[in-house]
């Protein structure tokens, strides 16, 4: 088991990647291939303990958060992003770990390994901490502008995804809208909502922003705008609802700061919220492993991503989707595209 | 001053709507129509003491909340929502509050009162409580499928409305997409931040759904399908967060009931972050003033709907929107469109 991390990638790299990929280096003894320009990622080494895990590859190009992802992964054929990923074509690394342009992580990605069959759109999956345990949010940024079939695939690949890397049995699955009826939302829902009615699916019909973390669906589907919105929404009311009570706590006890009961809470709240605890999104439908993590990702974020990813890997999590996607895909997208 | 309230309007109506305005009428003394089937209104005013306050007005008709809007308005020419926009229409009443089909309102709204001149999609604005201060969301469901001019009216519109409505002074505006860069989001987003760019409003550029509850900006623009999940999630996720805070709490103190000192941070949070507090979200565009309520609106936020109602009324907000739209609308749009 080897994960190539983008040493490059994010706002605070090489630092706190490498940083990240030593920590899940020391604690959980993977082997970690750091992609990216030598001297830079050795110099964030330097004051690091040696661990034989880690191994450091060198290239020389980088791709910037705003670069246009296709022609920057068409171009820069040396950068960190699209090495990592042929260093899993090639068999030398077994996942890939960034918190790079998450545009360029998907076309390399589909570029680099390919789609599995009969996805055509691949997705990034978050994972949120609902009322009633874990929600999975799918799609979370890869495509702003999809048509039903894909997000009817979204939902499939989501479904592989609950009962193969989160353990749940038969995880009910809701469509994102602005209404329950069937009826309700744009073109696009309104289309997906009748292929998932036709499919074989723990499909429950329209769900609202309401229901997202209610408990009500295990499985939520949405385009990738709406999923990235919301994903960091929830991330930012966290830290709003962080703060507003903690200055509320300190109000209604007419206190200057927060006793130590409230401090346990607050720190309850924290890290049942915290993304770092989750470290990254990975891409669903591309055949082999990848996280995207935040651009803003700390080290805790990156190492737990690499934890991730290693247990993807472990689970065979690509060869898994491929197999879900034939058993669902065919049969109620034609015949409700053709009804 | 005269409000028209669809008695008939809302998942507990007629008697949950009833006693609403049965509250405002009393605490505040305005006169209220309840527009209604009378047997059925008169019926749920029974136990309550009598008020001059509060008339009804008979109508025979009722949108359900799963009609087709506008097929809805065109047909049932009784039906409570049209009666009461032709009240307003006809000098009888002053504003239209109801929770009933959201999109039948719009649409007797724009039938019977009109758009205001070159407002081509009237919006529903909602306000949220930020960490900072409240923040104000455009449209939270009114257009679920919106073109980049559409997306700056609404944005123009919400100025008007946070410096006439909200007393704000210099509100930053931001369009809600999934990344800062202004070539980040969907076409419909990255032709709006043009227009955006610009006018003479002060746009900071894209923000994101971490942004929106921190105060980096007052005025967040988006599309209705996005702003209706948003609004939604918040008090979703403002539900979620005081029952996971209440059982938290209880686990990090290891007792088994809330103690004093706590319950009193809950109910600031939930008093903060209630729906029902706001009452309901404005449509903004039509010539006349009209509050939509969700439709599982509880009696405070009828009354409080019906406060806002009143409130805007007074400040004559379909006015000032005009006039603000004549100002800000035509020339930005028309050379950002032509370049």
């Amino acid at each position: 088991m080897k994960i190539a991390v983008d040493a490059m990638g994010g706002d605070y790299a090489p630092e706190v990647v490498v940083q990240g990929a030593l920590q899940a280096a020391s604690e959980w003894g993977v082997d970690i291939t750091l992609v990216g320009q030598r001297e830079a990622v050795e110099h964030a080494m330097e004051n690091s303990a040696r661990t034989p895990h880690i191994r450091v590859h060198h290239c020389t190009q980088q791709i910037l958060m705003g670069e246009p992802p296709l022609k920057a992964i068409r171009q820069k054929k040396d950068s960190s992003i699209k090495v990592a990923f042929d260093l899993v074509k090639r068999g030398e690394a077994d996942a890939v770990v960034s918190a790079g342009n998450s545009g360029a992580l998907l076309a390399a990605g589909v570029l680099t390994l390919g789609r599995i069959k009969s996805v055509e759109r691949p997705a990034f999956v978050g994972v949120l901490p609902g009322i009633q345990g874990d929600v999975i949010l799918i799609d979370v940024g890869a495509n702003v502008d999809c048509r039903p079939n894909h997000l009817f695939h979204f939902g499939v690949m989501a479904h592989a995804f609950a009962l193969s890397c989160l353990g749940m049995k038969e995880p009910k699955i809701g469509l994102l809208s602005i209404g329950e009826e069937g009826r309700k939302g744009n073109e696009q829902v309104r289309l997906a909502h009748d292929l998932f009615a036709a499919s074989d699916l723990h499909f429950v019909g329209n769900v609202e922003g309401r229901d997202i973390l209610s408990g009500k669906v295990q499985i939520i589907v949405c385009d990738g705008f709406v999923g990235n919105v919301v994903l960091k929404l929830t991330e930012g009311l966290a830290e709003a609802m962080f703060k507003m009570l903690k200055e509320g706590m300190k109000d209604s006890l007419q206190i200057d700061s927060v006793p130590p009961s409230g401090a346990g809470i607050l720190q309850w709240l924290g890290e049942k919220l915290d993304y770092a605890e989750q470290g990254g999104a990975p891409i669903l439908g591309i055949k082999g492993v990848a996280i995207v993590c935040h651009g803003a990702s700390p080290a805790k974020a990156i190492k737990n991503a690499i934890r991730t990813a290693a247990l993807y890997v472990e689970k065979n999590i690509p060869e898994r989707l491929a197999r879900h996607m034939e058993r669902f895909q065919t049969r109620p997208v034609q015949r409700a595209l053709a009804g």
